[in-house]
C-alpha cells in the first residue's frame, strides 16, 4: 500500500452563517472556486456537525420547550438549564454519568458524549443547536453529491469535538464517513521485525477530525469546513463499491463490550 | 489572534532504526537535510514514544525477568504473556480495569492506558519497549537542542498510540509537551454570536499527535517524526519564557476528577 507521507489541511474560508434549507455542497464549492481551489481525487471533507444540523433546521428555541420532572430533577441536581437538560433527555438513548454541570449519555445514534451533542455556542440567544438527525446518513449524502458534481472520488467525514475519560479537553471526533473505513485495521500485518500485529486497529476517521479541529477551532473562527489532503490511498485505495459501507457504527463499542460502562 | 488555516503534516524519511545511545536531535537533523527541507519558526515536531524509548534504552529482554505470583495470576485471568503482565506492574501505578487479553492501568506518569504502554512490536523477538522514562523532560530536552542548534523557535511533542473509552480503535496522543499548550483554554472568548464559551477547552497537543499519526502509521511505515506546521501562532503567540510549562500535566485528570474510575 502506498503510504501517506505529506497530508495537507485547508480550511474552507468565506462560508457564509448557514440557515435551514441551506444547499451545503453549493456553498461549499462556491466557497472553494472564490478560493481559486479544485476538489482532488481522494479528498477527505470534513463538515463539521452544526452546519449539516442547522442546514437541516435541528435548531431549538428554548423559551417554546416543555420541561419534564425528570428535567427539573436533573437540572437541579447537575446546575444546569432545566430546558437544556430537557433536550439531552430527548436525544439520549441511556444515562451514562450525571455530575455537577455535566450529563454524559448514549445518544440515540449510540455516540457517549457529553450532554448529548446539545450545543448554545455560535447560535443567536435562547437557542440550541441538536446533532443532525443522522450523521452517518449525511455524510454518504454529501459523498454522492460532491463525487457526481465534481467527478471526482471523496471521502466526506462530519465531526464534532467531544471530551475524554481520564484527559481534559475536548478532541475533533468522527460521528458520521463515508468514502474512508472509521477503523484502519492491520491485524495479520507484519512490522519491521517481521512479527504480525496483533490488536492494532487505527481509528484512522477520528484522527483525521482532530486534524480539521486544529483548523476548524473550537469557537468563534467559523472554519466549518475542512479537506484533509493526503489520505487518498485510505479513501481510493480501500472502497468497495460492492459491498455496503459500515461508516461510523464500526467504532463504537456496544455496551458489553465497553470497560468503562 | 492569528488563525490557524491551513496545515501541513511532513513525515521524516530516511531515519535509521534507533539504538541506545542515538542522539535523535542529529538523525532529525540530517534526515530533515537529506529531505532538502529545513525547520521553520513554529514549526510542532512530534516525536513517537518508541524511538525516545529505544534511545534510552528502555527494551527489556524477556526471558531474563522474574516474574511475580502476582504477575502469574493476572496472566492466567487475561490470558497474557506473564512476563508482560509483570512489566506492565512494574510500570503501572495503579490498576483500572482488568478483563479479558486487556490490562488498563494508570502509569507512573499519570497516564490511563492499555498495558501501561508496554509494546512488542517494531522491536527484536523476545524483546519489548516501555514508555520513556520521563516523555515530558524528553520533549522539553529536545525542543532546547533543536531550538539551539537550528535557531527557530518550536515546539517538541511526544506522541504514543492509546486505545479510549467508548470507541473502539488507537488514536495519536500526546505523552509529552513543550513549546505549545497542552490545552488551548477559550473560555471568556466570545462566539460569533456574541456569548461567552464556558466550557471550551480544546486539547490541541493531542490533535497535533492525532495528525501526525496518520502519517506516522500504526504499525510498519518506519516514519518515527513527523513536523506539523501551520500551527505558529500557538508555538510562538502563547510562548511565555518567564513562566515554568505546565506541560502534558495539564490534561491529566486527577483520580477525583475523572467520571470514568
Amino acid at each position: 500500500m502506498a503510504r501517506v507521507r505529506r497530508l495537507e489541511v485547508i480550511g474552507i474560508e468565506g462560508l457564509p452563517e448557514i440557515r435551514e434549507g441551506d444547499d451545503l455542497v453549493t456553498l461549499f464549492m462556491d466557497a472553494l472556486n472564490d478560493m481559486g481551489t479544485e476538489i482532488e481525487d481522494g479528498d477527505a471533507i470534513v463538515f463539521t456537525s452544526k452546519i449539516i444540523s442547522k442546514s437541516e433546521g435541528r435548531v431549538v428555541s428554548l423559551p417554546e420547550l416543555q420541561v419534564s420532572g425528570e428535567a427539573m430533577r436533573i437540572a437541579r441536581a447537575t446546575g444546569k438549564d432545566p430546558r437544556i437538560v430537557q433536550l439531552i433527555l430527548d436525544e439520549a438513548r441511556e444515562l451514562v454519568r450525571v455530575a455537577r454541570n455535566m450529563i454524559i449519555v448514549e445518544t440515540r445514534h449510540g455516540f457517549v458524549c457529553a450532554n448529548a451533542g446539545v450545543d448554545e455556542s455560535n447560535v443567536g440567544e435562547d437557542m440550541a443547536v441538536l446533532l443532525p438527525e443522522d450523521p452517518q446518513a449525511s455524510a454518504a449524502q454529501l459523498r454522492r453529491e460532491i463525487e457526481e458534481r465534481s467527478g471526482k472520488k471523496v471521502a466526506v467525514l462530519v465531526s464534532d469535538s467531544f471530551g475524554r475519560a481520564f484527559r481534559d479537553g475536548v478532541t475533533g471526533i468522527c460521528i458520521g464517513v463515508s468514502g474512508l473505513p472509521a477503523l484502519l485495521d492491520r491485524r495479520g500485518e507484519l512490522d519491521r521485525f517481521g512479527k504480525v500485529a496483533r490488536i492494532t486497529k487505527e481509528a484512522v476517521a477520528d484522527e483525521v477530525c482532530a486534524a480539521a479541529n486544529l483548523v476548524m477551532g473550537e469557537f468563534s473562527e467559523g472554519i466549518p469546513i475542512v479537506i484533509v489532503r493526503g489520505v487518498h490511498e485510505l479513501v481510493l485505495e480501500r472502497r468497495s463499491e460492492s459491498e455496503p459501507e459500515s461508516g461510523i457504527k464500526e467504532v463504537l463499542f456496544s455496551k458489553e463490550e465497553d470497560l468503562f460502562r
